[in-house]
Formats: C-alpha cells, structure tokens, sequence
C-alpha cells in the first residue's frame, strides 16, 4: 500500500538503524554489559539540575495551560531566547525573527518546506548526517555533495564547483556530526564569500542554513563563529536536545535574522509550514522550561572525560583519527580503508559502530561518546583487542 | 526566497486566520470582555486531576529520562494503547500496531507520507477540516471532495462517482468538524461497502484514514462505530487534544491494525516517516503522562453545558442549523446564503465565527463552543441582536 518512494527507502538499510539491531542482538546475548555500543547519538549527560527544578515548579502548578499558541511559540519564551542570543552575539534579535521548533530535525524540515522548489539543490558537506538526505527528498530538492579537505573542513574549490544557478541551500554543521570538527572563522569567512559571490553571479538569494545541535558541546577555548555575522543569508537552528539532555522532547528554535533577504516572507512560510507539516507549535510544556534555562548546560566535563578516554585509547592503539574539537563523535579510519571488514571485526569484538558510508565518507567509521563513561572504560580491553585484529602499531 | 507554492499559500487568506486577526483587532479596541471569539477550536476545559497529578509525580522525579526513544514511542505506553483500544472494542492490538504521534496533524501527514505517490487521489467529506489540504499538497497528493447530503452525511452516490483508479486515501472525521455531526453505523457499513466494491474494482488496496480528534467528545448515548470493524484497511488518528485539553503539547498515536493490507510495511513507512518529516518521536514526558491517564478524559459536561446554551440560543433566535452531537461546533446557515454579509454584521456585534468557505462550504458559518461558559452568555445578546440585523423570525 506504501508509495514507491517510501518503497525504495525501506529496502535501504541504513547504517545507523543496522547498529542499533547488531547492539540489541548482541545485548540480548552476551548481556548489556558486555556490548560497546558506541553507535548511537543518544546523549546519557544527566539533564541540569535547574532543568529539573523549573519542570517541577511548572508542574506543581495546578492551573498550568496546554493550550495551542501561536505557530511559532509563546511569545515571553521567545524573548527570552532572542535577549540570550543578542548578549552572547551582539545581534538585535526580536521575538519576530526566533520560532520554537521540534528540535532541529524540525526546525530544518520547515525550513526546507518554506525555500525548495522542486529541483532546487542543497549543498551539504561530506561527511553529513544521513538524515539531510530525507529531508531534502520530502520537497524534491536535490542534494549535492561537497567534498572535505583532509582535516574535514570544506575543500572550498570544490564548493565554488558545486554551486549552480539552482543551488538555493547550503547546510553547514559545526560542530559537526560524524568528525567532531569546527568550522574557524576563516572557513565561515571564505564560505561566506564564495556564497556572496556565486549570489551576484546568478541574481538571487542563496540561504544558508546553519544546523547547530552541538552548539555548546565545545572543548577549545575558541569561540565558534555566529554564521549571521558573515553572511546575511543565514537561517540557524538550534536544538536543546544535547545542550540540556532533552533530545526526546523534541525543543529548538529557528533564528531567522531579517537581514535575510525577504525576511518577512521567510518567516511567514516557515509559520505556515509548522502547521502544514502537522507540528502545529513546539511542545508546549517544554517550551517554558528552555525559556527559563536558557544559561543553562549539561555538566561539560561529562563528554570532555569521554572523549579523553576514547581519543586518548584510540590514538595509543594506533587508529587514525582527528581531535573532535566539539561534538561528542569520532571519526576513525577503517585500517585498509575496509569499512566493512572493519566494522565486522569490531562486531566480533562487541563494539558497535556505524559506518562511514552512511555519512557519505566510506572508508571510516563513527565511534560516538555520548555514553555512559563506564562503557568507554569498558570499551577500552576491546579496543585494543581490535587494534591487534587489524594489526595496528600502538604509539 | 521563498518556493512558488509558499508564495502562493501566502497570499489566500485562511478564514481562521483572518478571525484569529480580527479578534484581536477587536479586543484591543473594545476589550476582551466585550468581544466574543468563537472563532477556535482551543480546548479551554480543564486538564483532568489525573494529569495534574501525573504530571507532578513525573516531574518530582530526580532521574526522570528525557532522551531519544525508538520512534514509534515508548513501548510501555503503545502497550498501554493497546490494552485500552482491546477492552473498549474488543479488538487485539499489540504495541506494532500502536505508533505515538504529535497529535492527529503530525499522525495524519505521516500516514500520507507513508503511502502518497504524487497524483494519488486523497478523498475527503466537504464541509471538512481546512489543513487536509496542505497536508495533501505537502505529497503533491491531489485533494477530491464529496459532497454531503442534507443532514451532513457523506452523499454516498457522489462517493461512488469521485472514487477513480488514483484513488489512494479516504479521510473520514466523525465527530466531525465543522458540523458536530457523528457518522452513523449505517455511514460507515455504507463507506466500507463502497470502498471494498471501487477496491475489487481497481485491484489496489484504498486506505480509509479516520482522523478522531473528537472521538471522546459525544453528546448522544448513540456508540461511535470503530471503522476497523467495518473497514480492513483503516487506519485511525488520535489526539488527546480535546480529550485531555493537551493540545499545545502535541500528543496522539496512530492505530495500524495488522488486518491493513501490507501492515508490516506500512507500519514501517510511517515509522521512517516519523524521522524524515523531522519529528523523531513524540514528545516523550506527555507520551509518559497519557499512558498513565488512557483512561480519564476532561468533564463533558463543560462542553455539553456550552453546547446546550450556544444551540438553544440559536434556535430559540431562528437560526438554522443542526444540532451537534459530538466535538464542539455548530455549523450555521447564513441567512440568504450570504456567508460574507452575515460574517461582517456579526463582527459588527462583535461576534467572531469562520466563514463556510474555509471548509470548502459557503453560505455557512462554523461557531465553536470550546470556549469558557461566560463568553457564550455574554454573546447571547449579540447573537439576538444579530438575528434582528438579518431579520430572522424568533421561535
């Protein structure tokens, strides 16, 4: 009964949903403890005490109101997020220019739903997270692929390439899911003016999109460049979900400067789309609990122990990999550049990953720490077993 | 920057929006009290104790979990679903057959996701619920309406007649908006017979989708037929916007029964659905919260008081129209068909009801009684002032 579409999607077997079976399999077999999941992006940092505190308070009241509100959110909530971004970014934000959106999954689907004709390309950058994809299909846009220099910043040349006169979005993510890269202010920078120029060249707007779950899951000291900053076209989306452990609730917001071109009507499509798509409004409840932890974050120093733990055995081990600067992933060479064989050696050895492939980038995999630190500590036996599988040379 | 088909959405002016507008200009001017909005449909009767308390046990909790789950939902609560649907209809559901949805507008366009190839055909019963239409459009799926006979029935010949080989989806709505008429058990044997005839005909499964919002918002001892009873291939759509007044929060399920043709796979597409549309998963605390209230639902007498002063009103001022049995709406006529004129002498007395054009319908008014007792009092002299400016005879 299902579209042919839906049909042909099915029989993908995507990589991270291929994870998650081999993990319940393996659990169900040898017992959780015994199974390294480090597939999945389900952050286990325990929610803010303040978090835990307002939702109390909230719901201690007994005439709470679940009511609809406006599309896009409650006004006073959206104040408060637009004063949080004008402090930090030194923007003039007001309430017209933030929308409340289910998580960024959401924010970027009515975004998407608000631009693309069908036809019109969006440029994402490989590695990407597989769900773009299926977001930009939904409105028969078209992905386009850019290639990474070896440091997995953008190989800019190719960008320049890749642009053409139905290009209408570009999405950049940083810090970036699979590699744990941040895009410096140079990339921002150079992005920014290859996007302006290549505007001028075929007379109309091309937005960029800024997709930031891991906004504030940073371990430099350098601040990450505010895309809006560099470039006037730039929609971003936020979610709480990593920031706050809230990812089930499904809480972000769209910042939509009205700098962008046409701005007025951008917002408008966007509101008409969280209705047409059946969000109707970002969950209520939660909406109020972010407006008021909105300074608010999970316990930073829970992934920076991770990620010293697992980069730390990694690179003893003798894999290759790059210093995820944010983010809570990292992004592996396959020895032999055999993603496959790699992969399966890791399963025998109960460790879980996802393949590259999945990413667009074959010939890698991710190892994700948004675990639990007594995983990676229990990881790491294996690890090393895995290394002399592959027949690494430990530093 | 906006796509071709945004900028034309942009441009029709929605009948609700419009009202919405036009409330709000007017309590500005004259004061909140003064004018009588019965223009939406946002439940203002009280959450039931039970949530409340739910609620606040809940979020008393220290560790409380707010993270990603499969995205079909938790499966404590789809099971919950299930056993709550078997004892009520004596069916037997398991927790496949339940998926958690943001309400009926997220559960709905996931469903058309799922099975919409462009061009199929998606039926529905005029005067109907306005948003189908974009949420068909979002599939480039092309919207066919049947016409009602006089009561408010579907005329079942013009269903026979609309329904063509392309035709891939039946939305029925009972309780229904805007009419508050219930499709009978004589209805759905009749849709179901058609259906099951145009199927054999066609030799392609047709899916009837009932979309029940107000399922347990029912003024008549009369039982609601459950279409899977009468219908193989039914899927329905919940909501526990009205029934538990959580409409903000985005909370519902779909039930796919495994007598749906290709279940397995349905069931499957509109779980990948869930994540391509960007939603995820349902709002996990309120998907925690209705598993434990399945039971309860807000005091019907709140709306059945409503009901009983809003239709005696309008009888009693000679206003026709039929008296609902569920939801919380009346579906007036205008007087001389003129739906504009009697929409622009009702704002004169402050009144605010949608046109019958929103609902592809003209020469009627929708008037929502969800609203709090002491509007609908207060707009009892309007509306007989109303029915003096159209020079309608009292009975």
């Amino acid at each position: 009964m299902i579209s042919k579409e839906m049909n042909k999607n099915l029989s993908i077997n995507g990589g991270i949903r291929e994870a998650f079976n081999e993990a319940r399999r393996q659990k169900a077999l040898y017992g959780d403890e015994n199974v390294y999941d480090l597939s999945i992006g389900n952050p286990s940092a325990p929610v803010p005490r303040k978090v835990t505190e307002v939702l109390k308070d909230f719901c201690g009241k007994k005439e709470l109101d679940h009511q609809y509100m406006c599309e896009s959110g409650y006004e006073e909530v959206r104040e408060k997020i637009a004063d949080h971004l004008n402090q930090k970014y030194n923007t003039g934000y007001g309430i017209n220019n933030i929308i409340m959106t289910n998580g960024v999954a959401g924010g970027i689907n009515i975004v998407l739903r608000a631009l693309l004709n069908p036809g019109d390309e969006v440029i994402i950058f490989r590695p990407y997270y597989p769900a773009y994809k299926g977001f930009v299909e939904n409105w028969q846009g078209k992905i386009v692929e850019v290639n990474p220099k070896e440091d997995f910043q953008p190989d800019f040349e190719d960008l320049e390439h890749k642009i053409t006169i139905r290009t209408k979005v570009v999405i950049v993510n940083s810090p970036h899911n699979p590699t744990g890269v941040i895009y410096t202010k140079e990339t921002a920078a150079k992005i920014s003016e290859i996007l302006k120029s290549k505007q001028k060249e075929y007379g109309h707007a091309i937005c960029l999109l800024s997709d930031e779950p891991y906004r504030d899951l940073v371990y430099i000291e350098e601040k990450l460049p505010w895309w809006p900053d560099f470039y006037r076209n730039t929609i971003v989306s936020y979610s709480f979900s990593k920031s706050l452990s809230l990812a089930g609730e499904r809480i972000g917001y769209l910042t939509i400067p009205t700098e962008v071109e046409d701005s007025e009507n951008v917002i408008k499509a966007v509101r008409l789309a969280m209705g047409r798509l059946g969000f109707v409004n970002a969950p209520a409840l939660f909406q109020r609990i972010v407006g008021e932890c909105i300074d608010e974050q999970v316990d930073l120093e829970y992934y920076a122990k991770n990620r010293e733990i697992l980069y730390g055995t990694l690179k003893q081990c003798g894999y290759e990999c790059i210093e995820p600067k944010g983010a809570f992933y990292i992004f592996v060479k396959a020895p032999d550049n055999n993603e496959e064989r790699f992969l399966e050696l890791a399963r025998k050895r109960h460790l879980i990953f996802v393949g590259g492939s999945s990413f667009g980038y074959s010939g890698y995999v991710r190892l994700s720490f948004c675990c639990k630190y007594e995983v990676l500590q229990r990881a790491t036996d294996a690890l090393k077993h895995l290394a002399d599988d592959c027949r690494l040379t430990a530093s």
